[in-house]
């Protein structure tokens, strides 16, 4: 079972606008950060864009940025808007070649399921998905390494006595 | 977001074989019937062997039936079984690339939607998902057309008088 990658992506860009509200943000800068293409940024970019989720401004010195808040924006949403083919399974399509279609409950029974599992993530803001690592987000943005352990633990550790039993 | 190929022709399997409780299917049956590859097929039905939901009687006469009643097998757990990869998006994988995967909460998130949606799997047995159509089930695995009304539909339909208000 698989969200789409163009979802996947969209959460990914979404998660790094949210890291990074006090400046605009560049497709190439994102394309680069997480080794994706350009071109599939750019159309995930666009519909995000036409969703309301994000702004674009053009020309120079342009980018992007989140269209309102993260903590109105609901991870439910997103992937709702996003995803672009919710027939989890063959006879949700209009194609259907299934001869059991008529009459079986299974269609039922897995929209009610997929229901359950958008309803979880309605229940979740981007701003939440950030709450702990937006540090190490903001981190990331500027740096190639991982972010070291923060100042203040490795304060504690320095001062917390060898245990001496 | 969908389910693999692979789990939904399982699902397709039970369903058939639970409206066929008196006698053994034979794979070849099943791939007439839902125009599905025998090869595809034939990996389906080993595994749901493998997984305890199917008997599988080989020689001149075998075939396949279920393993236990329908009203034993729970959707969800077929899911769990036959669905291979649960990654729903790249940062489940081992081989993730993702730099936002050491501290990102959205896995945590995704891993909690994912099991509502199996958690209301869970809920439905092959049996209920079967209460309905199983007549019509009965039908179709001896005839090519659909389903006729039901009699008793018909006999109402015949001693309805006409509205002469």
């Amino acid at each position: 079972m698989h969200i789409t990658q163009h979802t996947d992506y969209a959460l990914r860009v979404l998660i790094y606008l949210a890291a990074n509200t006090d400046r605009l943000v560049t497709i190439a800068e994102v394309s680069q950060r997480f080794d994706i293409s350009r071109s599939h940024l750019m159309k995930v970019a666009n519909q995000l864009v036409r969703e309301g989720f994000v702004d674009g401004l053009r020309g120079k010195g342009g980018g992007l940025r989140l269209a309102r808040p993260a903590a109105q924006i609901a991870i439910g949403a997103v992937v709702r808007r996003m995803e672009r083919g919710m027939e989890l399974v063959e006879c949700f399509g209009h194609d259907s070649n299934c001869l059991l279609t008529p009459n079986c409950k299974l269609k039922g029974v897995l929209a009610t399921a997929l229901e359950a599992f958008l309803h979880s993530l309605d229940r979740v803001s981007l701003a939440e998905v950030l709450e702990a690592p937006q540090r190490e987000l903001l981190y990331l943005a500027k740096h190639d390494a991982p972010h070291p352990a923060p100042r203040r633990a490795r304060a504690r550790a320095a001062r917390t006595p060898p245990n001496v039993g």
